[in-house]
């Protein structure tokens, strides 16, 4: 079983996975393998492999756990977290600790091994956001589970581990840090001036070097303070706490952003590794006025890593309204 | 000039170096070229290719940037942020900023290329030490400074981008958040406890099975809550909240404890990238009940990377009681 411990002076909670060292890997030592070389789990025809679906795109109506979707979600078979058992939350001496109660699951975004977010139609990615919101709505309603952080590794570089396009979605009983941390600023901003401060950023933003597109709904900037070089956030124009209570337009309109984006990267930086990551209100929350879902999405260009992850102390070569021109450059 | 920006949202400085992209590196792309094969600045005989030094180890008295030396501190000639000129604070209408003040030096910790922390006598390490403790005690006559960070990268994978063996510090006009973070949680434990959170945590680990050694007054254990796998912290078994207190007998100590840890990693991990970070107080701190300086040491075994990173949020898959007992187990 997992375990969440959480560090006694900074009240980080940390999962404790043993089991996840035991997960495969497709992608080879350098030099890479040509794409498609090896078995796939994810392919059409090889649903036997993987736990059975809980949930999936068949348009013609096809048996469960057969070829003929067009996304599925599964559970993780090397979950981070497992939803059997309770949380019994106990302490160790000076410290606390949890069972790594939760989900750990995958949607396996298209049946095509190469598709990706900057090749699938804009339906196909509108369905996988709408299958991400089902799973967050169908999750809430387990009381001890407080947050599902959705998101995607693309690339190795990344942290993929496996190459056919696929998010995942982990439940966890905690609130992650920095989402917490995001919800502390953000309210004690609220507090002090009375605004959201995402509101405020698009406000001053939209007008600034950071632009990158604004379309149908949707801001796409280089952030003031990027701890990464090129560094996107995508943020609805319209204030709201919540991803999952968004409506299938506005997911249609994200999904266009999505894919735009990730053809602008793609163009200037030579198809990059990437993390898109969802930033949602915790699951259940009331609708928060200090509080604004968004999307942040950071290429993976350097290897520079272990300094800024010891110390919280980022130094980023690339300035913002830079990295914004050149994906303003980038578009079709 | 560098800058310094604010994150509105989480209070997070991060460092716009824009020169730090002209920085070369002596690593090629994979495969992985053989030691010493290319041309090295740090290397004896090639003193005039580096900025004029500040502090050398010169036991027969050499001239300065000449050969003869033990060790040598230079400014970086990249340097993530620069002495000259003013902080000058400012708003940029939401955001704060401020000129991209402070030092940036390099530790050129041996002339031998090829050296190591695991191969030097511990009297060489013991001198790197002391020169890092020098250069904090003169930094901090400069009250635009608040902060000094004392840190190695060893290896590509950890983001060195030259190979000679050296360490660095980024003397900031701000403390980076992990530091903040951890003097605001430890001085919560101290209000609420009475007591300094890293005795309480030497007491309760030493007799762990998260004990790594304990030699000369220094602990080496794997944290409770490790975020990377095999993260080990130094903690000096007397308390005190300042590096640059320490005396010759303590440095002298800890480069033994260094050595003893790197070549346990060496052993059991077969030599791995690793990033190591001193944590102290600010600089002219008064000496504070609650907080311990210390030393973390994180091998960079993945190469997972971004979902941690943008969440705040860590999935470790080695508990440290089994990464405690490689490395107790790999002992000399």
């Amino acid at each position: 079983m997992p375990e969440l411990r959480k560090d006694p002076v900074v009240d980080r909670w940390v999962i404790i996975a043993p089991e996840r060292a035991n997960r495969p890997s497709d992608f080879a030592p350098a030099p890479r393998r040509p794409s498609g070389a090896r078995h796939c789990p994810f392919c059409p025809g090889n649903e036997a492999e993987t736990p059975p679906e809980l949930l999936a795109g068949r348009p013609s109506a096809s048996a469960r756990d057969t070829p003929g979707w067009t996304y599925r979600v599964l559970p993780n078979r090397y979950p981070a977290l497992k939803i059997e058992g309770g949380l019994d939350p106990a302490a160790e001496g000076l410290y606390d600790r949890m069972n790594g109660f939760g989900a750990h699951e995958i949607v396996i975004e298209a049946p095509e091994h190469d598709a990706s977010l900057a090749t699938m139609p804009a339906d196909w990615v509108t369905d996988v956001l709408m299958a991400g919101r089902e799973r967050m709505l169908d999750l809430r309603k387990d009381e001890r589970i407080a947050y599902v952080l959705f998101f995607k590794n693309h690339g190795e570089a990344a942290g993929a581990t496996l190459e056919h396009p696929h998010s995942q979605l982990i439940a966890t009983p905690v609130v992650p840090g920095l989402v917490a941390a995001e919800l502390a600023g953000a309210a004690r901003h609220h507090e002090i001036r009375g605004r959201c401060v995402w509101c405020d950023i698009l406000h001053q933003d939209r007008g600034s070097a950071r632009l990158i597109v604004e379309a149908d709904g949707f801001t796409v900037l280089a952030p003031y303070a990027p701890r990464f070089a090129f560094e996107t956030w995508i943020l609805p124009n319209c204030h709201r706490s919540s991803f999952e209570e968004c409506g299938l337009e506005e997911l249609q309109a994200l999904a266009r952003s999505l894919g735009d984006l990730v053809r602008r990267m793609n163009r200037a930086l030579d198809f990059p590794a990437y993390n898109l990551i969802l930033h949602t209100a915790p699951l259940r929350a009331p609708t928060l006025p200090y509080y604004h879902w968004h999307v942040e999405v950071v290429p993976r260009l350097t290897t520079v890593a272990g300094f800024e992850w010891g110390t919280g102390f980022f130094i980023n070569a690339t300035p913002p309204e830079d990295s914004a021109a050149r994906l303003r450059e980038s578009g079709e």
